[in-house]
């Protein structure tokens, strides 16, 4: 990254000799000089989500600060940073917290660039190729990064083929939201729709169901034909599902219970549904 | 409340006659003078919760704060506040924030009673009484009190007898945990357990079946045999089921997905096995 970035600077200037100043020269444990903050790039943090950046994405990181104590278990990452030349710092406890902006950094963070979000155009791309298995989870105004972040985390484990929602109203994968979805963010993609009804129709030209749900009515969840290739639609906590999503579902679903609460919060009920839609692959 | 902590205190100065003093008179919009805060007591706030707790306890009411905003909703609270002599005050957003310490206060706060926790005995002679239905959730270092808050709704929502745990490591039902749930806190009873291990052997010998989740290992939850007298065991994140628990486990269920993630969300998992456990009843 910085030397791509200096070879571009070093490019408008044709008469200034390409050369890193040693200022930037990046080296294990060296201290580079201040750089601006690029707004492509966040300080991403927590033991998961370190790992599965670096598993997923290493061509991406710029800079890695690490903890004493986590400076054996990253030991890979470390090397990787030397034989790469990105530059790694050892920092202690306050210096991580200051640098995070988080108690919950666990002793390593990575800054790296965003993680890349879909098309509409990428995400009909890997249907036509036959590249995309398992549910769409369609985010309906859900709006608290820790609800993103969990939701990942669940979506991964269910093998959801992509998190999708508009593109004005999905929350960032911030590093919060990242470090909550212990590298699930890495592993399912999250698509920016720019005009969700009218996306969600083409995915059900594409052949696939839309379906909404409810702790209050609907067709119950145990007992409704799911089918393979599904939309399932969560709205946000408050209002739900909004109602130009409402019109195009197939599919009402109702989590049947008790009744004695309004609704669950809404990553326990994506839980529940990917769960459900799981055990119907696997049991047939 | 107030004329009872009264009279006790009369009653140490026998000369004194008994009569409640014009300042601590309550009534209707009327401001009474600062009182010391009782330990017992906690400004719950929240729109499902405050619901819930004058549904269900109102009793422990000591003082209602309310917006202008929710004044019509919450007529039949105030009308309950002006016959029985409980004080309630029309305070502004600002004051409900500073009051609540919360910017989630929803326009309604009610200072009242702590939720009664349950002891072991009472969980018995619940039991004992046959009037003990559904599974009972054992918590294990579950310790962040928004999983508890969002696991108490879904507990409620699935019919939860009891939530348990250790005395000294379950969370507090603060406000905040109450909040979350969202009236649930007011509806499953929680209970402290003084020596777990010991307890969960109890329970054994009364019938109860002890399962431990895992997303790794384990019998796989949708063909497991469940039966009817459960208890969920839920690890804290991190450290999981404590040593002791796991060695009483009856069951251990896996949560089967692609294996990409470590683990679930720990209310995540509960809405899943809670779930299962549901449908296993209403399908047979």
């Amino acid at each position: 990254m910085k030397h791509a970035r200096k070879r571009t600077a070093a490019k408008k200037r044709p008469n200034t000799p390409i050369r890193p100043g040693p200022e930037i020269r990046p080296g294990a444990g060296k201290r580079p000089a201040p750089r601006h903050r690029d707004r492509n790039e966040e300080k991403f943090h927590g033991l998961r989500a370190c790992e599965a950046l670096f598993a997923q994405r290493p061509g991406d990181i710029v800079r890695v600060y690490v903890s004493e104590q986590r400076k054996r278990q990253f030991a890979p990452l470390l090397e990787y940073c030397v034989r790469e030349r990105k530059g790694f710092q050892v920092v202690g406890q306050e210096n991580l917290e200051r640098l995070t902006g988080s108690i919950h950094h666990e002793g390593i963070a990575i800054l790296a660039r965003q993680i890349r979000r879909w098309t509409f155009a990428d995400l009909l791309g890997a249907i036509e190729r036959g590249d995309l298995e398992g549910p769409i989870l369609h985010l309906d105004g859900v709006q608290n990064p820790h609800n993103l972040g969990s939701i990942l985390r669940t979506a991964a484990h269910f093998g959801v083929a992509a998190i999708t929602g508009a593109e004005a109203a999905l929350p960032p994968l911030s590093p919060a939201a990242v470090r909550v979805a212990e590298g699930a963010a890495e592993r399912v993609p999250v698509c920016d729709l720019g005009d969700p009804p009218a996306d969600l129709r083409r995915l059900k030209k594409a052949g696939y169901r839309v379906a909404t749900s409810s702790s209050h009515r609907g067709e119950p969840l145990y007992s409704a034909t799911l089918g393979k290739k599904l939309v399932l639609v969560l709205g946000g906590e408050g209002e739900g599902v909004s109602r130009g999503i409402e019109a195009l579902a197939d599919l009402r679903l109702l989590i049947p219970g008790t009744g004695a609460v309004e609704s669950l919060n809404v990553s326990v009920a994506c839980g529940i549904l990917l769960g459900e839609v799981w055990r119907r692959q696997i049991t047939g």
